[in-house]
C-alpha cells in the first residue's frame, strides 16, 4: 500500500495572539511543523502544540525561522552569516526537542519557515547551514526539502535523511518549480482540483505542471495549510481523496539519498 | 584536598550590545551560568560562550529567566502560572543543551536568574516548577540552590542533584540569610575582605554572618561576578586565596540529598 | 438631551497576528483606545486603526501599557519607578499623536491598559505618573478614570480634563467598586441585562450595584468590548438601548474637576 | 564666520545594555541623532539622552530604523512597502517629539539609521517615504542627506529643509561617493588625518577624494562617531581643528533647496 505524509505549519500563536486552526488540522495531517519562538510560538504554545500532536498521533518537526517575531519570519533578511543561521537553527530545534522530551514526544523532522526557507531553496550555503544544525543535533532528524532545490542537494551532501515535499495548493511549471506567486494561477483555490491533483501526483510519483506535464520525483510529504476555513477544508479533502485511492496518511519516515 | 566551585553569570550580551567580562572570568571560574535568550543572550552569544567555556575547561549551566529581555529578567513579574514557568525553563534549558551538543560540551547545572531566582527562593511552587523542568530533561542536571531556601527544599523533594551556593560579595545575617540590599553593608566591596571570608567559610563549612556567627552549611559553589573591573578583581582574589589555602577550584559535581 | 461616550480597546493586532473586531466596533462606539506598541499594536496597525476611526467619526485615545508585548501588558509587573512609567507613557502617547497628525486625526484621551491600569487605580504615584505624562504633552487630553479611584484623584490633583468611566459588563459592589473577577457574577454575560443596566445607570447618574443600590457618580463614558462576537453583540445592544432612551452617543468631551 | 554642525548617533543603549560614549560626545558635537526604540534606545534612554543634550546645548534629531532591535537595524531587510516605512518613521519621530516636549527640547532633524539609511541613499521610494513622514509631522524638520544621493533628491522633491552630510572617518572616491567598506582605506583611523581633511573639506566646500580630487558640495554637517575611545578622540580633534580654523560648531540649521 502506498503511504504519504501530510504536513502543516502549527503552533504559530504568540502570547495573547491566536493563529491557525491547529485543533482541526491535527485531525487531518500526520506531521506538524512547530514554530519555535523566532517567528511565532512561545514555550506555552509549543507545549500545547506538542501535547495535542502526541494525543492525535501526529509527528512533530521543528519549523525554524529568521529571528523576526514582528515580521513573522517573512521579511526578506539578507546577508546573514551562514554560521549564524546554523546557530539560530540549533537553538530552535533544541528548544523544541526539550519540549518534546518533557511531553513524551519526539522531534522527527525539520522544515524551515518563510524567507529562511525561500532562501535555502536557492542558496547552497543557507541550505547547508540548516543541514549542519540538523546533523549536529540528531542524525535521525529528517530534513524536509523540495525536490530539485538546494535543500535537496544539501541533504544529500550531508547524508541526512530527507523527505521530499510538494504543495497541495501551489501550481508548478514544466521544470517542476513552483510558479511564482506573482503569476495568475499560482495558488489553487478549488479544493476538488487540488485534492485530485495531489492524488494523481502521489499515485504517479510525479509533479504535474500547469500544462499537464509529468516531472517524475519522489514524493514523501504534502504540505497543506490551516490558515483559514477554506484551507482547512482543502486539507481535509486532500486527505479524503488520498485515502479513497488507497494511499495511507502516515508521519514522514524520511529516506537517505 | 578540599574542592569548591566558582560560578559566574555569563553570555548576557544581546545582539549588538555587550555585557560582562566573560573572557577574563573564564580564567577565574569553574562554572558559567549561561543566559538562554530570555533576559540576555542569543544563539550567537550562547555559541560563543559555550565554545569559550569548553576551551577553558569551564563547566556550563543554564541560567533561565522570566521572558523579559528589555527588563533583563529583573522586573518583578508576579502571578505567573507555575506550569508556565516550568515550560519557560524547559525551553531555555533545551536551547542551551542543543548549543552544547553542537559545540561538544554538556549542560551540567541550572541556576535561575534575577527575579525568577528571587521568587523561587521564597516560593515553593516556583522552586518546584524549575525543579520539574530540570527533572524532565536530564536527571543528572544539578540544581543550584541557596541553603535553607525553597530552592533547596524543592531539590530535595524532587530528589535532584543540587549544589549549595554562597555569595562572595554579599553579607549574611545570623539566620544564614542574605542581608537585604537595602541595608548598609549588604554588599562587600573590599576584595581582601571578601576573599578572606570566602576562604574561611569554605574551610569551616559554615556561613559567617556580619556578627561573626557561624551557621554550618554544606557549600558546593561560590557565586562571583564579572560586571565590572572591581568585580573581576575580587573574583580573581577569591580564587587566589582559595588555592593558597589548598582548596581546589573545580566545576560543581552536585550532591543528592 | 443626554449624551454619553462608548469606548472600546482597539488596534491590538501585532505584526501577522490579528485581534479584535475593530471594523464592527467602529460602527458602535464613539471613542477608540488605540494600543501604542507596548502590549499590542505597531505602526502599521496604528495607522490603520486611526484612519478607520477618522472615517467613522470615532474619537481616538492612547492606550498605554507596561512594555510587555509577549505578556500583552497583563503580566503583573511591579516595583517600576513612577518616573519611568511617566516616560513610557510619554513615548506611547507621542507615537500615537504623530500617527494621528499624519492621518489628520487628533488624540483626545488617554486610558491606561491592563495591569498598568489596575495598578494606577489603587496606587497614587502610578496614577500621578500617567497624569504627568498627559499634562506634559497636551493639557487638552482627557484622562479616562474610574470614579472614586486614585485615577480620579490624580486627574483632579493635576487639574486635568477627565472622563469618568463605567463598565457595561462588570458588576459593582455597594461601594461602587468593581466586583472582583474571582467572585461569581463579576462579569455580565446577558446583553439585555447589561444594556438595560447601562441605560439605567446613565439616566440615573449612578452606579447600580448587584444589590440594586444606587451610588451617584458622574458618568462620561462606558467601556464596551470587542474581543468576541458575544461582546460585539452586547456593545451593539448597549448603544441601541441608549439611543432608544434618547441618550446620544458621542466622543467623550471631558470635564475639569 | 564659517559655521558647521557635528552630528553623532546617541542614545543607543537598550534596557540593561549600555552603548556609546554619550556623555563625552555631548561635549564635542552640536547635534545628536537619537535612537527611537526600533534598533536601540527605549523611553528611559531617550529621556536621558534628550535631557543631557538640552543641558549641553546640543540639538537633537530622530534616528529612525527598520524595526529590528536584535539586529540593531543593521540586518538587510528588503522588500518593505514604502508606505509601511513611512508609518514606521512617523511613529519613531513622534515618540521622540513627545520626549522632547516633556523635557523642554525640540526635535530639529531626522537622520535614518543603518540599513534603512543605506537603502534610502540609493532607493528613491524609500528616501521619499522617509521624507513624507518628516513632511507630515513638522515642515521645519531638517532631513539629513548625503549629497548626490536619493536622499538629497527626495528632500528637494518634497521641498524639505535639508542638511548635507559628510563623514569624518570615511574615504570618498572621485565621484564623491563613499568608498565601499570592502575596499582598503575605506575607513580613516588616524585622527590627525581625519581632522585635517574635515577642516579642508569645510573650508573649501568640497569633498576631497582619496586621489585628492575636489568635488564641490554644500556641507552642512559632519558625522562623527562615539563607539569607542579612538572614535571619541578623533571626534574631539575634528572639533578642535575646525575651531582652530575659525569655523564655529553649531547645531544644523538646514537649507531649503
Amino acid at each position: 500500500m502506498d503511504v504519504i505524509d501530510l504536513n502543516c505549519d502549527m503552533g504559530e500563536s504568540f502570547g495573547a495572539w491566536k493563529m491557525g486552526s491547529d485543533a482541526e488540522m491535527l485531525n487531518i495531517v500526520s506531521s506538524a511543523n512547530v514554530a519555535c519562538g523566532f517567528h511565532g510560538g512561545d514555550p506555552l504554545v509549543m507545549f500545547e502544540t506538542v501535547s495535542r500532536a502526541k494525543e492525535n498521533g501526529v509527528g512533530i518537526g521543528a519549523h525554524p525561522s529568521f529571528f523576526d517575531v514582528w515580521g513573522f519570519g517573512r521579511r526578506q533578511i539578507q546577508g546573514e552569516n551562514p554560521q549564524d543561521i546554523e546557530k539560530m537553527v540549533v537553538y530552535q530545534i533544541g528548544a523544541l526537542q526539550a519540549v518534546a522530551r518533557a511531553v513524551g514526544h519526539r522531534v522527527g523532522h525539520v522544515k524551515s519557515h518563510g524567507t529562511l526557507a525561500n532562501l535555502a531553496a536557492v542558496d547552497r550555503t543557507t541550505a547547508l547551514a540548516i543541514g549542519r544544525a540538523i546533523a549536529a543535533l540528531d542524525p535521525e532528524l529528517i530534513y524536509v526539502v523540495m525536490a530539485g532545490t538546494e535543500l535537496e542537494r544539501a541533504a544529500r551532501e550531508l547524508n541526512l535523511r530527507m523527505a521530499r515535499e510538494i504543495y497541495a495548493d501551489r501550481a508548478y511549471d514544466d521544470s517542476g518549480n513552483l510558479l511564482s506567486r506573482k503569476l495568475p494561477g499560482a495558488v489553487l483555490h478549488d479544493p476538488e482540483e487540488a485534492a485530485a491533483r495531489v492524488q494523481a501526483m502521489v499515485r504517479e510519483g510525479a509533479i504535474i505542471s500547469t500544462s499537464g506535464k509529468r516531472i517524475p520525483v519522489a514524493i514523501d510529504t504534502i504540505c497543506v495549510h490551516g490558515d483559514n476555513p477554506a484551507a482547512v477544508a482543502m486539507a481535509g479533502l486532500v486527505r479524503e481523496r488520498l485515502e479513497q485511492a488507497g494511499i495511507a496518511v502516515r508521519a514522514m519516515a524520511g529516506t537517505v539519498n
